[in-house]
């Protein structure tokens, strides 16, 4: 039987089942829903550029909602939800709410006509997320997760590599995220932080090159009732690896990525803004003749590359701010943005694939690519 | 059949049967088989101390053996290992050949009476390692593995603070070795790179944690015919983790290991010649009440610990040189190395199940503890 | 003969020319001056703490005050310093405007009763800083000097260790501040950099240790009119030595200060978040007879200790928010500021000296303590 | 009144007045004076090549002669200085022993014939270094200074860059050398560590960029009886400044040098092995018309560079092999060496000029060239 909620949402369909149009001219009107961790990141990023009216902050505490704003501002707050919903100068939504919601409150807003961005992971299961994704693209209406680190000057410059050749084949994708970190309640560690290195991942690789199995590890060494260290072993088409180390309880602070290449090897150190893209012209190079067999590879040819490194200068650019304005882009164009609902559908399918990995032992878990299907 | 060197081996055994008294005040004679990557190592640091006499240095090409020795030596070169067996005055024999040679010229030596020192690993199987420990057991002989690590002031420091307690229980060991490294021809990175971690690891644990069970990913993707990146996962007893990055590929060089504990955890970076060691009082702890179900700890309560770090003066010392004392100790008192047999077998173990790990595509692999069955 | 603003300020004296009572619930209102580089981390802090209002911000350039204040803010924005001086509800006023201009627009406020913060430096010359704390010193106004690194976690630290002889007795202070800065067409790089090195020293020197004579260097290799690269050297009471070297042209950021003392010496690391302070229980100490001369001391005892190295935990607190407080807490308590108007003329001295010595090629320029003859 | 010695040099001078001829094929005999700190490098070192033939190790102490020979070595051990210098098989005599008997212990082994290896400094005056280089000149022999750093594969290649003009013209040089060092009894800290960095400029300034006046400061807080932290400055011709940070009392080492220029700017971090050099493309350009007085100049140009930073791949070797072979050459061709006596005299006229400004309480010390005038 439905609840209250869903009877509302289902009548609201059929009153905006089809994007309202945006005048270019016009600020695409937002609120955002959630004014805990994320929430004044948000906030305040939607307040900058012009693309966008900020108009409600959302939280069930108003309070803490009228604190984030403060005394001078002219953004209304509120603890109701619908009524975003109901206010038709709000064309879009961003939800940075603890992960279990996050699927209900985006199906009722785009079910309301609203464009919405949701924070990581997308929803809790690929089942709704798979929803979110048909819903969205059957009402025209733009999906979108934030999956902010892949808006860095970093990582776009990664990707740019990548897909121009630069670093040749793929041979391993290494990612260090680990420092004390909040133990959260309702997720362990592999949602809390892989979602950054899957979603990073998802956005580098070179077209034709994807995961296809995963197998994790974890343990919960303080009881805390969900793994807080993890491990991530991904197998990628064409023989490459990709591992990613979650870790709640470690006291230094490392966010660290390698993305090596038959030509390059790049290292991406997060935490040092004097240097953080290092590209390196090293490594091993195997010469064997073809018609040799394993045996005699022996006799192959081993040769060691000890090239220079550059570190190439990356413009100064907030990537929160860059990922709001992929968002009013894909709003206004009417087309995907990069990190859109599918990439945030095939993040969610490798995470589940990792629970399921850890409750079997580390077994590896084929993937099924599911955004392919829907 | 026996092979010619098998029957001269059976043949010696009946006249070298047990260890041939060394005076406390004589210098112990030693030959160091091995003129290559690590043997000019072994011969430095064979001449320095009074506890030995380094008396020939032996590998099948004689010029390196000479080249290694130089102009101005008179320690002798020879490119036959029976003179060093045959020689009464040679009572140790330290072979740093390639890997799969140790088990054999081990075995040789210990069937001709010598103490036996070997590189790591201590040979190419469990079942060779167990014979090795058998045969220097039966004759009292002093067989020890140079995990040279293990005499690092670094190491030597963390196993006091476990065995003291000074970080608690374990709660994971992580550890990243990598660099572009050579490519080896008889062995895979984890064979490589992985005794170092696995003997660290294996020195440092208090009484009574250890592996059991391990799980290996690895791949090659340069085509060198064995795996050229490696990760390994261990159970250790308690339900803590230990976790080891092996990689050849790596432009950059990183030799870090993360000790955690319920009380403190350490880093040792043995890169950085300034902080090799840093402990932290940082951590997360969590209190529930012991009658609480798995549910209900969403009421627990989760305190964070943000203490300073302490970056202990260590001592300035080789690491070969202390484990060339140890390995003098260790026969003048006829009692057991710190690296002893008993542990290269232990490493060997898991090697053996990390490379059965690997060809069940990851599976995890118990371990049996075989020096324990010896 | 007086120019017009000044005929004005005389007026406003006669009316204001006491402290206005501020009850203690009543939040300060106050007003920044200046919408440029360091204007808008001013605004952000003083909407934040009960303890202020912000009623005003003021630029020249009405467009960047209103951009900076964004399409959201209820603070109003003018180009009419006299609205802020005639505003009753305006108790004191932050003024973050170009170097040249402190003097005047601090004296036009203390004349209209206004409390003051001034950025760095706090005047362009001895003689107005001079009049600046005469002025406020005879109307019972809080003048203070935006040391904003002397109200970091890390210069509090070091200044409660030095009080309390942690460190034993001042033996050098080193500090390096250098980046790719913005030339900037006023001041040359000491006036720009260096106020932030001597206001730390001036906060953190024990009682009785004081600069006593100045010797600077400086270059200007890119023809820009003014030294862009900058040495100096400060002779302390007690024979210690203080030395600062600031860079405008380094494509590298350090920012790096060393206290040693005769017991301890302290790094200090600004831009490593992960470890900024750094106690070293290392050092030399030297035993010689005292009885002895000179010549003598050949055979005086050399002796050096290696301890261990301590990164105190530092509470996670932004200086701005703290200085902002203190701002507060000096005005309502109407007590001395720990970087008030007389420590910023202390700064004010020595960089005038160092002017001087520049100009004199380096010359030793004694220091004459001017805050105390006021 | 000569001495007894300089008697017996005077003798030696007519008998030996010239060098002698030896060989292509034939080693050059050579005797290493002083086994304390330096002379176990130099040892090693001229075991290797085949260029040498290392006869003698002369200390004052035997013991310790044979001691660092060790048991297994050919190499005679003497305490009689006289012993080398009568051996004709000895061509070169390398002298590593406190700095005060350089001069005497170098022109003993020139009158007699020998060619003359030094550590730096060359001598404890100008005037001793002046008659050293005389005396090599006179009898057509080698004269080299032991300036190590000179030959490391990085000032190789600084030198290579600023002589070919990739940095552009010179901007500034700061070196900073720090570390918990040995308190030397017979020299400061300006004299101990100074003559790397000099001795570095010296060999890396391009044709035309040379120091032209030195100022100095220094203290001595521990009562050591010397300066024991450091500071100089150098103008350089051309507007340049040269500035070098000495101290034997940092709990931290560093050996850090910047060399900027109008087109790039160079790091060398000497500790960073895995990236000892770092080439920035980045800086500040300044464009003012030429007709511009200075006061116009507030209407300059300025812009900023910010480009790569390219790490460029140096060979590895080590520095003290390259300089013993430049010795070799240098004998072998009877050409200058790269750091021969004149570059020595160069280093020491600074030192001496240091000492005098130190003395003057950091006046401002012209050098005069001294070697140019030889």
């Amino acid at each position: 039987m439905p609840t209250e909620r869903e009877r509302l949402d289902e009548t609201r369909i059929r009153v905006t089942s089809t994007a309202v149009t945006i005048d270019a001219g016009q600020p695409i009107g937002v609120a955002v829903v959630g004014a805990g961790y994320w929430g004044p990141n948000l906030v305040r990023n939607f307040q900058g550029p012009p693309n966008f009216h900020l108009r409600w902050l959302c939280d069930l505490d108003l309070d803490r909602a009228q604190g984030l704003l403060g005394r001078y501002s002219t953004v209304r707050a509120t603890d109701d939800f619908t009524v975003l919903l109901d206010d038709p100068e709000v064309h879009a939504v961003a939800i940075a709410t603890p992960a279990g919601t996050h699927a209900q409150l985006a199906m009722a807003a785009l079910r309301a006509g609203k464009h919405v961005l949701v924070e990581k992971p997308l929803a809790s299961t690929c089942a709704e997320g798979r929803q979110l994704t048909a819903e969205a693209a059957r009402r025209g209406l733009t999906l979108m997760c934030d999956h902010t680190y892949c808006y860095t000057p970093a990582v776009t410059r990664i990707r740019e590599m990548l897909h121009a050749g630069d670093l040749g084949d793929v041979h391993y994708f290494d990612s260090v995220r680990i420092n004390l970190g909040l133990v959260q309640r309702d997720i362990d560690v592999i949602w809390d932080l892989a979602p950054h290195d899957l979603s990073i991942l998802d956005s580098i690789l070179p077209p034709g090159v994807r995961p296809v199995a995963v197998s994790a590890h974890g343990v919960d060494p303080i009881g805390a009732g969900r793994p807080c260290v993890g491990y991530l072993t991904l197998q990628l088409t064409g023989g490459a690896i990709a591992h990613v180390h979650v870790n709640w309880l470690s006291p230094i602070k490392v966010r660290t990525t390698m993305v090596a290449g038959s030509k390059r090897t790049l290292v991406w150190d997060d935490l040092n803004p004097s240097q953080r893209l290092a590209v390196y012209d090293r490594g091993v190079d195997v010469t064997a003749p073809d018609e040799l067999g394993l045996e005699e590879r022996r006799d192959m040819l081993v040769s060691y590359r000890s090239g220079d490194m550059v570190a190439p200068a990356l413009p100064e650019r907030e990537a929160l701010r860059a990922m709001v304005e992929e968002f009013a882009r894909a709003i206004r164009t009417r087309t995907a943005a990069l990190t859109d609902g599918r990439s945030g559908l095939r993040v969610l399918e490798i995470l589940q694939a990792a629970s399921a990995s850890l409750a079997a032992g580390g077994a590896t878990i084929p993937l099924t690519n599911l955004e392919e299907t829907v």
